[in-house]
């Protein structure tokens, strides 16, 4: 099995001005192509110190991916390394100068006279398209692969899609590795681990890896075989284990996230969508419009934030907020009622709560956020208690929202 | 000066399932106490992977911190590797077994047979207390210190102060460092290090860097003298030159984001804000909610993400929309002037554009954004271009924004 290292060169990273999430993201992308990274060295914007990194990764795996110090300043210094690790010069790309003089022609900004180092790479080597102005560099040497990735983690991803998986898929060849994702959404990771027992062991093939982002959890299958079609039918096979082991707990697969998939389910029964926020700020919108195309079912949106929008623009009943108060069933249940009524929309949010940290109460604490759903069916509303600080309040306060709509969308 | 080197144990960090927040963590403190974390190395679960984890750390550092793998099953490994390393045995420590039988007892817990391995640590090291099951250890050898911490986050950083913090200042003695750090928004990484030009160079004390993250730059000044008040002058001296050089390119110090500052500033001044949001779809109110406080100035929000809604709630003309398009400077300013009447604000914000990946035209191309923002002072609209994928586009117009603001409130 190809085996991966890691070298994430920066005296940022070291210094802990930044958390190298870059090493956790392509541990993950990597093991899911069946590429376990061995190691993982941080390295200081030092040529000797890079190519220190460069030796020990390279002692350890086969692949190696460098991310970090391709920028324009003088503190950038990982192309020199590896061309000094190759045992090459470097040399001037013409095209690439081409490629960044118009990046920034096309924004209308004077390129410094710096960029030019970023249009060098070793000789030999092969330049990655980069949505920046710094390319990505692969090398081949010694039945080994290098490969020099920007530091700015979304580069950084896409050229890992768009240049370093296809290549390493390559590369990889003989054995054949199946991955399949499954997205879940309402259970913590300890109850489904418990639901899922000995599936989880390892060593076990296909493995079933556990992950959590932001309330998420993902299930990786992985399965390897002797070829494509056995590692597939032991992944799928798996699959559906899981899905009827876990139920409506997984919401959807590959990396859907729950605004896509209510979005789908919207666009395909030509539904439409209006919120009313208040606790939440306009995070529920934000998330439902990051998908594109939303426009066909999202239309209308309010962040009556104060007492007085919501009085002002839903028409909540001013005695209503003073019996009971802004944070309350009856006034989430007002908020959707009204915004379906004005948008004309099949479905309706409201969302009133307290995202902290502080306007806590032992009645109401910070945490308690109250739903309405409002649609053909009536308004469905309920109390939730969310643990956590104020913007982990307010993403589950949305997740939640969503969870729901995709249940209810589930015919 | 005294460097340090971390190597960080544990397969959950390689295989992408944890990030590895303790070794950011653990270069801040040592850097605020003039000791540079100089490498890093991550390794597996694995004997003989720490035992070389800690040969290399040891060559490039005077102190050496591992954390991770203490805990009692049988992939922690480190005590065995530091024993190995050591060239020493384990030893049952009679004091260590009871207070991790105290431990279980005063939670009424059953200790179970594995939890004993705890009690176990290389001869002649010293066992650093822990508010866990998993006591640290730290030894002397050849003129070397070596530390092994729990890799649970919470218990790591309470024996670094409880334990590490104060052998490492005995043993380090005399040097002290202070780092500044400045956000700035508004222009490049490569025009900012051109405007700094020799003031990033390396070796430099104070020393300069600079790192970006979604959009935003920060340079951090690190100044390192014999004692803290010479440490701070140095700093601070720099800090009013960048000033000076950067001007309003700086929004502000720390960890400050644009919307605190914003915040802050409408606070202080009484302000008041609403936001009607088009291509933006409620990020531009999520990140001024984000704030704790914002109820303060952030009162209403209209997310009129379709023709219709723009029209019914904020009255913006259809025959303008008709004429001039709905991504139009007509419609934003309309928008932002509609938004300030209705909400009754100091400050209102329209926005429109088109975000993509679709919707884009020859004239009106994908990134193209109109930003009006109306107050007392007539309504300022602007037109934006930006260059990216959608979710790039949309951040950078709420960065634009909350930039726009910024400076308007800078009085």
């Amino acid at each position: 099995m190809i085996k991966a290292s890691i070298v994430s060169v920066g005296n940022e990273i070291l210094s802990g001005q930044t958390v190298d999430t870059n090493a956790a993201h392509l541990s993950t992308e990597l093991l899911s192509i069946g590429v376990p990274v061995v190691s993982s060295y941080a390295v200081r914007d030092e040529i000797d110190a890079i190519v220190r990194g460069l030796d020990l990764a390279s002692a350890d795996a086969e692949v190696v991916l460098a991310t970090g110090g391709l920028g324009p300043t003088d503190d950038d210094l990982t192309r020199q390394a590896l061309a000094r690790f190759l045992g090459v010069e470097l040399e001037l790309q013409d095209e690439l100068l081409e490629i960044i003089e118009k990046f920034f022609v096309s924004r209308d900004r004077q390129m410094a006279e710096k960029n030019k180092i970023q249009a060098y790479i070793p000789a030999g080597a092969k330049a990655l398209a980069n949505i920046g102005t710094a390319p990505g560099i692969m090398a081949e040497s010694k039945g080994k692969l290098f490969f020099a990735l920007p530091g700015v983690p979304m580069e950084m991803k896409r050229m890992f899609e768009e240049s370093v998986r296809p290549e390493l898929e390559r590369f990889a060849g003989g054995q054949a590795v199946v991955v399949k994702k499954l997205k879940c959404f309402g259970a913590g990771e300890s109850t489904i681990a418990e639901m899922l027992g000995t599936m989880m062991q390892r060593g076990r093939n296909p493995l079933i890896n556990c992950t959590v982002s932001s309330g998420i959890i993902t299930l990786h299958i992985i399965a390897t075989a002797e070829d494509k079609e056995k590692a597939e039918q032991m992944a799928e096979k798996d699959k559906k284990l899981l899905q009827s082991t876990l139920g409506e707990l997984i919401y959807g697969v590959g990396d859907q996230s729950l605004a896509q998939i209510v979005g789908e389910k919207l666009a395909q029964q030509g539904k439409t969508i209006a919120v009313a926020e208040s606790c939440t700020g306009g995070l529920l919108a934000k998330l439902l419009t990051d998908i594109p195309g939303s426009s066909k079912y999202f239309t209308y949106g309010w962040i009556t934030y104060s007492n007085q929008a919501k009085i002002s623009e839903l028409g909540v009943p001013a005695d209503m907020i003073q019996e009971y108060g802004a944070v309350s069933e009856q006034v989430a249940e007002s908020m959707a009622l009204a915004a379906r009524k004005k948008a004309g929309t099949d479905y309706a949010i409201g969302i009133t709560g307290i995202a902290g940290p502080t306007g806590g109460t032992e009645q109401k604490p910070v945490g308690l956020v109250y739903i309405g759903v409002d649609s053909d069916n009536g308004c469905d509303t309920r109390r939730c208690l969310f643990f956590g600080d104020r913007q982990f309040i307010r993403l589950r306060a949305a997740q939640t929202v969503l969870n729901i709509l995709r249940l209810k969308l589930n015919i």
